[in-house]
């Protein structure tokens, strides 16, 4: 990578970006032997994170399958994948899963071409018994299981994990072969518990969404406002703010914050969230709005990195506001931000961290219980982040905080009538704390900061 | 959308371009009633390009349901939202569905508010009857259906159509709730024929990616050889082109054209190909090599506009080649297009165009019919682009190109030793042959074009 594209100071961040990711797969053997089951199977396309978690395939937009049995050392997996995907499929899922020269392994053979770095021998298949992946996972868990002489033959009940929400027609051909189907959370849990390589992985993201919000924050900056002080006092609806000799929209702002997202290398993902006054409250919001002067301009930037993983921050800013509603919220987030923060730790309920920033906003008069389209807060505090942007841990939801969550602390507040504040960041739980993984500036008044281009 | 942003000249364009999108669900409604059924059903998340088509809703990354049922004037449309998103699908899914002022619809009511474009009501629910979209997707079919007093009650069997692919948990609460379920491709077959407003959105689209491609071919004219024609001669690896003092890398390359993508409102979505000498040879390569003169540039740029609809185009350049293999190919891969695109008209069979494609290629001694990481055309001439970039029609397939087919046409040969070329346009069946969605030039030394940023 040539030295614009890199953080300055980060050449070992970047060194370390370059080894291609693995997964641990022996949760999900383990999860198989747990269940008294024979295998585990996924199926799905690209857009499947499951299964990019799993096999770190970055995938054809249409089916393919994983099948996960255990063997010894510690188990077998293969990928089916159609013919044209058969290079990337062996150097994404195979070679990248090999272990280093001198590296321990849980497989114990002599053949360092063959071992893997969990114990998991890797192969991809893509000789077709049929076009459908679900037909292909099905034969070859029968040729994976009797080819092992385990239980049972092809009429014989057997049991294999499966996502819950694997396409149906996959179920149907895994059913008739024999197969009972039980669902397993093992998925999850692995992906909610992050290595310290994906916790690099997400940081590189961050950062680049933190530089993404630095050029809207410039931007804005740099907007001029037209209306005189006299206008101004009259409380009509302002001219919107102008910059580079046009009006202000959200869709400018976004372009140039996909803009250097795209030129630090990642992509927006259709994730670069812009409101503006009353659109600021919708929190999804992608449309093309005026920015004017006194309103809250709410960025929510969650781009994603070419190894799958999410960034998500937030800022809210507002040219030449009055110091009235954005104040009051400025001040209640902050605190509730604070207040959730001061919560974050190993051995700590999630929910805790919610129920404190909640707390927080009731204090300063916001309906921390408000439903969708009512003033106050109407979402969770924060959610994990890793191949997607929205997965476990929830701050709402049960379970404890654990080192190597990752996971998004976002408290705000609403009001459909006038605008949105909200302040949000991207943390890992440490093991005395948590760490924010790539820090913002605060403030309501935009600025020019000195890393924005 | 400010000055900057359009293209010039493109007025009426842009003015389109703002104007929804809706689907005309009579189709599904037929399919039901020519099936016998009571409903169609469909569940998934924002990846799910069926639901995309079918509502307009860009949606959450949690499943969701849709419900069509036959009723009076034409049918009726229920969308199960999260609560979080009930502002947002009242916009994209109802809103944007009702006739305009005048406009002649299906629906013979008096009340202008309750009239659809298609005669097909449409109502977003987010009272949620559990959590699962397929449980509340199940209640919703009973309320609908019995609600009209139609066949059966809750025990008597009564079909449903849905997606085979369709998740098996939601496939279960339906079935449970007394429900056969039945494939039906009504979806795919309305998703192959666009309307002009769709061609509208996938032509803006296809400028954008040649404004991309417009970018990387300037960086590769203004790029720098730095061995002399002596070491050139020596036939050694030649080093790097230089650009911006730096080495050029396919890495490099890409996020010039991301940054282009990104200017022009859409997103690079993780499928900005770009490939160098052997790397050219990988259909879906992603990775960072350095880009050496004398070798292939294969650049396939694919973004996804803001309504869903994806670009496709494909271009090869050589800096400072040799006039051997590349210039082979590209005098055969050129009369591969010509002779495809002689064949496109309504009523010609779709695996003609590949058939005379494959055949050109053949004339000129590269072999048609290659397998993966063999030399010669290893892939299909086109297929069917809209909310997915696959989709029909496939130009190998059955059936015959009719009016409102888009597809690309993309010959192209490959020697894993030494490269790829390719070239590929985005093209729309009209009735009386075609139109290329959007012009640019073919070459294979790069040149800076007039509009190139």
């Amino acid at each position: 990578m040539s030295g614009e594209d890199a953080a300055p100071g980060e050449p070992e961040a970047a060194e370390e970006g370059r080894r291609p990711l693995r997964t641990d797969l022996r949760p999900i053997v383990e999860a198989v032997r747990e269940a008294d089951a024979v295998a585990f199977v996924a199926v799905g396309d690209r857009f499947d994170d499951d299964l990019r978690y799993l096999t770190r395939f970055s995938g054809p937009d249409r089916p393919y399958a994983l099948v996960v049995v255990p063997d010894e050392p510690v188990g077998r997996a293969v990928l089916c994948a159609p013919a044209l995907f058969r290079e990337q499929a062996e150097r994404e899922f195979v070679a990248a899963a090999r272990a280093s020269a001198g590296e321990a392994t849980a497989d114990s053979t002599d053949d360092a071409e063959a071992t893997f770095h969990d114990g998991v021998a890797r192969e991809v298949r893509t000789e077709s018994v049929g076009d459908h992946a679900g037909e292909r996972a099905a034969a070859v868990v029968d040729d994976l299981v009797d080819g092992r002489g385990a239980i049972g033959s092809d009429t014989a009940d057997r049991t294999v994990l499966a996502s819950a929400s694997i396409p149906h027609d996959a179920a149907v051909y895994l059913e008739r072969a024999g197969n009972d189907l039980a669902s397993t959370d093992a998925v999850a849990g692995a992906r909610a518990q992050k290595t310290p390589a994906e916790v690099d992985r997400l940081r590189r993201v961050q950062r680049a969404a933190v530089a993404g919000m630095a050029r809207a924050e410039a931007v804005l900056a740099e907007s001029g406002v037209t209306d005189t002080a006299d206008e101004k006092s009259k409380g009509d609806r302002r001219p919107p703010l102008r910059w580079a000799d046009e009006p202000l929209t959200t869709e400018r702002l976004r372009r140039e914050v996909n803009q250097v997202l795209a030129a630090r290398g990642v992509r927006d993902a259709g994730n670069t969230v812009i409101g503006a006054g009353p659109s600021a409250a919708d929190l999804h919001y992608v449309g093309d709005d005026p920015i004017r002067p006194g309103e809250t301009v709410l960025l929510d930037i969650s781009p994603r990195g070419p190894d799958g993983y999410y960034g998500d921050v937030t800022r809210t800013f507002v040219v030449d506001g009055d110091g009235g509603w954005e104040r009051r919220a400025y001040v209640a987030v902050e605190a509730a931000r604070e207040a959730a923060l001061d919560e974050v730790e190993p051995g700590v309920p999630a929910k805790t961290v919610h129920g404190e920033a909640a707390a927080e906003l009731a204090a300063y008069g916001f309906d921390p219980n408000a439903g969708e389209g009512e003033a106050g807060f109407t979402h969770g505090t924060g959610h994990g982040v890793g191949v997607s942007l929205h997965e476990g841990p929830s701050l709402s939801g049960a379970g404890e905080l654990r080192p190597g969550h990752v996971v998004t602390v976002e408290p705000g507040v609403y009001d459909p009538e006038i605008g949105g504040f909200r302040l949000e960041d991207l943390i890992v739980v440490t093991d005395d704390g948590y760490e924010i993984l790539a820090e913002y500036p605060f403030g309501i008044v935009p600025e020019k900061r000195p890393d924005a281009r």
